[in-house]
């Protein structure tokens, strides 16, 4: 899969924020060389014209029929996209990371509960779901790696410590689990639309998929719960902030919270809790890991209404993205964990 | 209480946000004149040196034990404050309507609940709250209003329907409501204060008061259920809008739901109802009441998880504070009711 | 023209910014009834689909090409197409008030030499250009009337009183006038497009029509100088802020100039002069008039570079666009000036 | 100066925002190691407490007067406070680079023109001035250095090429340069204060220090000319964005330009021109280089004006401040130019 030390990656679809955020984190990864980016509006202009970060690149798009053969496909393009092209994909590269929502459900009829019917339905088999957190043993080697959605990864990260050590599950809540998400506008993708124009889109606290979101279908799926989810549009470019309500059946204390916490994350090098302490920055935020592959997760219990108030942040073109494909794919193919994800973050910093 | 059809006003801490928008209200209302503003701070200072919005107002600042004889006195100071002052308040007016929270709660037992120690309990059963949805048969002729609280008043026009049309309420519904409010920066007041810089206050999700919130005591008091209520710190100035998940007993419709809200908001002047349709705003949003008296309440079934989403925005700084004030003492006074309130907001607008 | 009281009045091009606007402004004035509003995307919808504010108004858009007859017909249609219904316009209303650029040049010869040609050049001298500071005098009476530009009204306001009272003028200035603008995103219009998309617009400053910018031939007509212009996008919905670094020949004092803007502006009812004092607004900003018809305009003097600088600052969509034409309407047909367009706008507020 | 392979570093003044950026830099560095940070206000915190960013890095805040010996001692304590304890700073410490104004200057006759005395005059012409694109040269092993500030910095790189190529210098320019600049709320520091908090802050174009900048000074000094500088605040939190009007004595053509920016920058590795071409960002803007050292300048020909438009735009926080201390410390210490700086920057990114 390597030679000379260098392992090659092509991103499909580029252009987009996903896409260029793969493009930057390839570039800057010990491991990878990034040698296509393929962008139909963009065929021939480099790729800096879209991604002012990446100005110093020297890389053009090139036209997302002529794939190269590369060690890793990354693939963010649209959902419904990549099931059309999916055995293109596995041809040219040994390794194939989707970032879309295509493969992320193990069979056909959970995909078509939620979707409208899928075109390559025997690959979904063949994907490893991938929050590493959860599954990280069934990446390597992995062919065709579905990559978490960034609403979804949220919430199992800040749920899924809850589960893992019985204090929800098994039936014993009493109640349902309410998940109040808060979303940037970089969820949107950078097509553009009047919904999502600054003077619109600024200063927004906008119901967005206030029922039946898609994302429900993996938390299903992967958490192992239905949850009662709701997303709101709010005003920062990158970030998604799940806030869960639980109300677990036996009464629980803030020591064994943390001790789920720890439990489950101590080892994780991506995973921070953050819950009560001093300053400004007393719980998750999405500014606390804007432009990183870290997720925040931490909680308050609420004795007067026997309830545990979970709270999760990313950045969703990181770790509910692109920084998860990476992940994932140094897992599969062996390298450190943590390669081309370094980046701490800043402070102060922005919308983020 | 007139003499020549004017009604003269003063404003108690009128420095501050709520303050200023009491004085802006009262100035362009046909029936009040604002004849004095207090603040310690800017003593002899003009109104428009604070709110540049006022600088053609031509009314200073004075100390606030000066008191002036008025009809109306309005205290905009902070909680704890007019509770000391309050028989000098009723001394110099003949109705007085306070904007903190000093009087909002009927007994002495329910105040020490949430709050320490009242230090004038026996006006606290004088005192009329001022929602004026849900209690307007009260106000006229009160001596002493006790104007609500911005995220109860935006979570219970959200909730007060469902209660008044039986879908919620009498025990019947099977789980805790949950309510999932985002504020604007304005609720932090004029102050300022290391997490309200600009550099860290920019683009937050941030988890404030995430449990045992104080204005679940006004919720619980007069919406008859307690709720399990988290607020979040998000990028706008002014608005709170508050998302309640509920679980009727009962299987409800989107037609039934509809009969609710408009049965209890049809002849409301100030509230809408909001719930789908197309374009850009199909929900409630605080930027579609930036600046007025609305609330837009409006909902969303999820069949899926038997549940009903329930959306509400307010303008923290009116509907949530000035502008329910001078909505009261215009009912109190035997105003028209939507006199000096007929504002009806901009778009586009900001943050708003 | 009036009947029992009441000028009707059609807003052409109603579903854009300036359009809601005027809708908004016309719908609350004493004088005007909205009696159409067309819009070919949004016909049969209620104006309160697009313009949320609205929501309570009760008028649908028609086709654009279904001109009733009214007294007045405002024509908010983008640059280009006024001058080709302009006989239409003048058929059905006895006054138009044009928003765009269309007939604000006296000459064709002018109006070449920044723009593409123009359909009905013959109008052009038949139009009164409508900055009513400067030439109210014109407009009582008249037929034809072209509304100043956003950027131009705010340059010109800023630098008016130095030539009136010849600081400025003659010849004698020793440098060029360098102009340097900020505008708010809502200048770009409710279309959208990807780069007023809200991930790339939020928290820009982007030089946009970095030289040669239109607005240079209103400027350098009416204010008979030319200035070499620089506009740069910055975060903000509403607004635009001129600042202008003049060179007087003669040496100036603060004094002085005090003079010439009380001078000029001491008896305008929309324009203010804040220059220095305490607190937190020292100078002419957006956020000080958002949402108003007022101009703030003021300055500072930096005597060892022998310069002034000028500041100036409105509301884009109000003093620079459809508050400008309902002042110069008002003044057309003898009503107070200032009916219609007394909200005094909001403290705090946002973006704006 | 090393053992090991490592140099060891101290942050005096840690917990300002420069401060806190230093830490992040020197942890990320491959031959530099943080050992110390100093804040009297959050002694013996974790440095994770205040930077939510850094809160994996295990370093606790230190008394300022408790001084560790360090090969290089960074000091980022605001204006005045470097001056008076710049021999306790040199005896613990090889090198010194300072991030304040205090040594930026190198006569006590300049300092006093614009500050107010200096407590060690004595060291002012012991100190290299650091803006590594401009002298370079001066900074291999020097003990004391002074870091150019925020608006010199973006202003002086804007302006050099003119001068460096003799488009502009020499007397022949015909009229004053203006430079008119756009700050983010990290320039006002970590503090606070009314004018800072995020209702005020948010949404603005304010002018701030509109004549007499302080930072006129170095641009003089190091530039070799005077400019009419005028700053205003702009909502977004790191940024420094310099527009400058210059009008050169000779017609100048673009590919002049180009020239004298290519021939000035081609080999730097933190500069790029950027002057046109399509897409969005056609030219410099602060999100374009958003949490990374690199500068980007640019320009655009006014051929009417015979004016060149100068853009400049920086990182305040890091070109302008911390990313450029430890640049000139890479120099400094002969390691690699661009060590712990390659961070290349988000797309999209917010405020930024």
């Amino acid at each position: 899969m390597e030679t000379d030390g260098t392992t090659t990656a092509a991103v499909v679809g580029a252009s987009g924020f996903a896409g260029g955020e793969l493009l930057r984190l390839l570039a800057g990864h010990p491991r990878f060389e990034p040698v296509q980016a393929t962008s139909r509006r963009y065929e021939r202009k480099t790729v800096g014209a879209v991604h002012p970060n990446l100005r110093g690149l020297g890389l053009r798009f090139t036209a997302p029929e002529d794939l190269e053969s590369v060690d890793v496909l990354f693939a963010a393009t649209p959902h419904g996209v990549s099931m059309g092209r999916i055995e293109e994909f596995l041809e040219v590269a040994d390794t194939v990371v989707d970032l879309s929502a295509d493969f992320r459900l193990p069979t056909e009829a959970e995909y078509d509960r939620w979707y409208d019917g899928h075109d390559a339905p025997e690959y979904l088999e063949r994907a490893e779901y991938a929050l590493p957190e959860i599954n990280r043993e069934n990446l390597p080697g992995a062919e065709l790696i579905a990559s978490g959605g960034c609403n979804a990864t949220a919430t199992i990260l800040g749920l899924y410590p809850l589960f893992e050590e019985g204090i929800l599950g098994g039936g014993r809540e009493t109640e349902r689990i309410v998940v109040d998400v808060k979303v940037g506008s970089s969820e949107g993708g950078a097509g553009g639309g009047e919904a999502s124009s600054h003077p619109e889109r600024s200063g927004v606290v906008r119901p967005y998929a206030p029922t039946g979101h898609r994302h429900e279908a993996e938390i299903e799926r992967y958490l192992g719960t239905s949850v009662a989810f709701t997303c709101h549009a709010v005003d920062m470019i990158r970030g998604a902030s799940a806030t869960a309500h639980v109300f677990p059946a036996e009464p629980v204390s803030t020591r064994e919270l943390w001790g789920a916490y720890r439990g489950a994350y101590a080892e994780e090098p991506f995973v921070r809790t953050v819950a009560g302490g001093s300053g400004v920055y007393r719980y998750p935020e999405p500014k606390a890991v804007a432009g990183t592959n870290h997720a925040e997760v931490g909680f308050e219990l609420d004795p007067e209404n026997e309830r545990v108030v979970v709270f999760s942040a990313i950045d969703n073109v990181m770790k509910g993205s692109a920084g998860q494909a990476v992940h994932a794919a140094n897992v599969a193919l062996g390298f450190e964990e943590t390669a081309g994800l370094e980046f701490a973050g800043l402070h102060p910093v922005g919308s983020p």
